[in-house]
């Protein structure tokens, strides 16, 4: 079956490409140019996606920036990271989810793919609304009502979250198990050569690794 | 209140603006270069725009053509309008409704706009499955989980479809009432400079003026 993967070229992201790879699925993977900060992340997807040896990697030009509003995509810092931290964070990027998933059902009807793969997770998340499982219940069911294949042929398309209730050392362990080429990620909200270490992003990575008891691939700043 | 108006140019799109114009919002019109053939509609939107004396009108790239599957979109022919189809016909443009709605909603978050208007209609629609209401409903709940705004602030974008149960010519008689440029709008799917007149979006705009009684100011090529 084809299966359509949203891939940032982040850990969650890819650990979630390898489940999809895991259960056979023909891997079409989709990476989005949104206007982030942190456009690094398309260069990782890119070699992510060559290490799956896909047939097709789509990269979707988006500018969500037109939008702002968010550390991410309009001209606000990306904050230090802060574990205790209550509030949506302003690297909250409006709808961005939603507006990814939109294109990935539509890239899935189009392929008939029967499925969508995304990397979201509701316990060690960032407090992202787009990223709950109540979410995606209520995209699923929209689904259902958006598509041709949907309304006229009764296709439905599967939107699959297999990372939703694990943990960063659970995810890092499952990437582990199943060879995704963690090396290759990306996580860092502020995207230069080495990862900050001090973002809410990396700090996150940095406690999954080690909560996992397995060593970081990447590079860090303060290495 | 600030509302967020999908404007694409045309007839439907143009009303549904003068009805938030109408209701005393301030507007923001969001228009989408998304890869259509018929991509002239854009200036017809700069104008229409203009013509309200917005503040901002925000037109944003959204590479559909990437995703394809559309003769709006994809190296697919127009085919001639034929009003008794029954099937869902090629120029639907898979999850496009879903993709504008999702840029609205990120849009109308930051902007902290309480409405959405979209130009929907399912009477006299061409059968694409995100023009009808139970569509509309279930992005209205979705968009509930969605936004920072609702989660967290309990502050409700609401999606507005002023034009959803109407015939084309009520449609019309209503753009009228309210002054709206229609003589601005462009409805074919062809992207000439004047209208083909024979595609199923032209003759639905004709049938529409003939049957509500007025003359349609744009120029037709069989004229």
């Amino acid at each position: 079956m084809k299966a359509v993967v949203l891939l940032s070229g982040g850990l969650d992201s890819t650990v979630c490409m390898s489940v999809a790879a895991d259960a056979g699925h023909e891997l079409y993977p989709v990476s989005f140019l949104y206007g982030q900060r942190h456009n690094r992340e398309i260069e990782c997807a890119k070699k992510i996606a060559a290490y799956y040896g896909v047939n097709k990697h789509l990269i979707i030009t988006a500018n969500m920036d037109a939008i702002g509003g968010s550390a991410l995509t309009a001209n606000i810092d990306v904050p230090e990271g802060d574990e205790n931290r209550k509030d949506i964070p302003v690297t909250y990027v409006p709808a961005r989810n939603l507006i990814f998933l939109s294109y990935a059902l539509g890239y899935a009807e189009v392929l008939d793919a029967g499925k969508i793969y995304i990397g979201v997770n509701a316990l060690d998340y960032s407090g992202y609304p787009d990223c709950r499982p109540e979410f995606i219940q209520q995209f699923q069911k929209l689904a259902d009502y958006t598509t041709k294949a949907a309304v006229q042929d009764r296709k439905i398309i599967r939107v699959e979250t297999p990372l939703i209730t694990l943990t960063k050392a659970e995810i890092v362990k499952l990437g582990m198990q199943n060879k995704a080429p963690l090396h290759l990620t990306t996580s860092c909200y502020r995207g230069g050569d080495k990862a900050c270490g001090r973002c809410d992003s990396c700090l996150l990575r940095l406690r999954g690794f080690r909560e996992a008891g397995i060593e970081d691939p990447i590079e860090y700043d303060f290495h």
